[in-house]
């Protein structure tokens, strides 16, 4: 297995590299009964030292549809490493017994470090700390590349805490691997984007505002993300804003008919639940697109074709 | 997937659709091997917000003896929920990604609020708190089935803490469906049946004692509960009644040659462990049974023949 | 189901039995494919009491290797044990799930009680307590045979905590089965091996060293363990003794050309991680023969040869 079978960082991959990647889950999703034994005989190890159900069960659930088998653990509690063993022992263990891993770690460069001591399988990263969370930018660019081609020039807002954002940061650093977007920062300044990521912005335009309403109807997709209360300067900051970052019927109103909105959930009062009834907001649906284009980066690290 | 497609309640199903459940689950228990494919390709998210391992893996193993997937988790340490997520959230997400959702929940009303919100997949109440746990009283009517005809006039005892036992009311409900039965309540007074389910007996005819050894004799199925201590009004009142709810050798002489003695499990010391060995105890034959009416429950739900 | 055909301790097995099992791995490590589907249809219950990834996970991708199904739990939080259930209530109901039951557990002779009590399936014994752990000692015999043949007249040294080491007291009691082996029993004097294990060694020969440099040439196979700081009479004793403990290039240098290095895992500072590039060392490859010699054993119990 060469070092470029691993799925460490979003920037790890060309553009062609993920175009390949959407074509195969584009058949996937056409004719899945097709791909139902791709994996047969297959094994593989779901890590995860910390917790994040969503995300385990999406790679499960896709391997499983694939034919393969799946080992692991949920939470750091049954792990040996608690008797004082080195990561690195335990995956050249684990290596021992499955055909590819899937790690999420809470420490930054856990996954790294496992793509650097396995020897025969494959490893992907399903969240290293807060660092990066690779296969939810993949979900978030597979779903921009089912509801609108990926060459267009889209004008994507991006709502809420754009600071703490993992995912913004993500999302924003693999766009630019495919020429770049009219990005649309919609925070609190004090929630603005990190110097670190805007440096990152060589092809795209960015503009900065406040108040999402002013923008919505500029906007082909909205990609929202939570607001957490104890991240502004004062209660009054939060006062004075935070409706601005909750999207409401009301701000619905003025958005175009075929634009989008995307969350990489959980929501928790950033979007109105009416608005789930909105063919316009597609994050549910976004959810289910991940399972699918797991099963295409499994089947690629794996070198299935079908 | 129309809502009726759901299983909340035991008074979700009419004789019929109960007889047909049974006569599926015979026909798994006859050539099991003839069903080991009903289910392949399909995928069960088996969500245990609460703990509960016997009926945990009860479906799964029922599921993948189908032939079938299993995802999940077995408390809710490993949930989202814990980042503020609600539950409806979570179900839209775990739908995205499975065919069949089995969901044990510790609030009264989680699985109803489920198949509400759900569009795609159908849902199994595993237990909503103290309120229901339909498939373990599926699991009570066909063992009765499989040991008496449905249709018979049975005189069933039911013994121990009436008031509290949440299996025992399902079971009532349930059993007026097919037009009640002789029911002897066998338990203190200050733990016996309370109105709200004496008041669901329109159907049965109902006779309450305090000693099960007065009633052995006329029993055709016994069905034994745990009674424990701190639910008694005084210790005194412990002492003088405690032994009137232990089964032992001595009052199962008393029992007929044909009468089965039930019981939900865990067993704690309600039961003489000697008497596992008589063949008129099922407790652990009606567990066994609990995987075969489960198995035809899913298929019933997923619309599989065979 | 005879009780035989339950593996508990070590000693349950002849040396023939052993062989075959062994003879039969060899076959599957040759030939994989041809087990994929030895025990489809079949369901392994996976009992951990006690956490054990490492010995879970082998087991679990072992029976996944065979096509059959696992279900189960990793430690005893999810266990209706809680509930005040007996082990062996526990274990009659899960007997009516599944077709072969693997368990750890906390309780020295949970295994043993659990082969009295199971009617229908095999139990197979993952550690019970600080007692046994015959899978272990299974893993360590199989990698003995791939690397020397178990016939030969092996010098086998055994360094580190010998007093404490549950697997190098089962792996002398294998050995003896065998004929014994010249034993280089490697440790502090505080720590040498027990009595009640010297008096297993009957046709074995034992010699006793304190240095590990010593002896490092006489060796066919070193065995490791690890060496807790604890466990010295006094902090003098360990910064005189641990050196002697710890396996380093310049050990090594001494060591033939064909020996092997073994250890159950996990490994902490005993062995430097440098020396996992010779060939010599075959920790990890033990580990990876462990899950194969588990496929094995797990079939022989079903009762399926191909």
């Amino acid at each position: 297995m060469t070092r470029q079978s691993n799925f460490i960082r979003p920037s790890d991959w060309s553009t062609t590299e993920y175009e390949e990647a959407f074509r195969l889950a584009d058949l996937i999703l056409q004719k899945p009964e097709e791909f139902s034994h791709s994996c047969e005989g297959k094994v593989l190890a779901s890590l995860f030292f910390e917790p994040s159900t969503r995300t385990r069960l999406s790679f499960e659930a896709a391997f499983n549809r694939l034919g393969g088998r799946v080992i692991g653990f949920s939470d750091q509690g049954n792990t040996s490493t608690t008797k004082g063993e080195s990561l690195s022992d335990t995956l050249r263990i684990i290596e021992g017994y499955v055909d590819l891993i899937v790690m999420r770690h809470f420490l930054e460069g856990a996954a790294f470090l496992g793509s650097q001591v396995l020897t025969k399988v494959p490893i992907i990263n399903a969240g290293d700390g807060s660092h990066q969370h690779p296969t939810q930018t993949l979900t978030d660019l597979f779903t921009l590349h089912r509801y609108h081609k990926l060459d267009e020039d889209l004008t994507i807002g991006l709502c809420g805490d754009l600071k703490f954002g993992r995912t913004v940061h993500s999302l924003i650093e693999a766009l630019e691997i495919f020429g770049g977007r009219n990005y649309v920062c919609i925070s609190p300044k004090d929630l603005a984007l990190p110097d670190h990521v805007k440096s990152k912005i060589t092809k795209g335009k960015v503009t900065y505002v406040e108040d999402l309403s002013e923008v919505m109807g500029d906007l082909d997709v909205l990609y929202m993300t939570r607001v957490q209360k104890e991240r502004f300067v004062s209660k009054q900051e939060y006062e004075r804003l935070k409706d601005f970052y909750i999207l409401d019927q009301e701000k619905m109103q003025r958005a175009k008919k075929d634009m989008i909105v995307m969350h990489p959930l959980p929501r928790v009062m950033e979007i109105e639940k009416s608005l789930d009834r909105d063919p316009r907001t597609v994050y549910f649906e976004q959810a289910h697109l991940g399972m699918y284009i797991r099963m295409s980066l499994m089947m690629r690290l794996l070198g299935v074709d079908k």
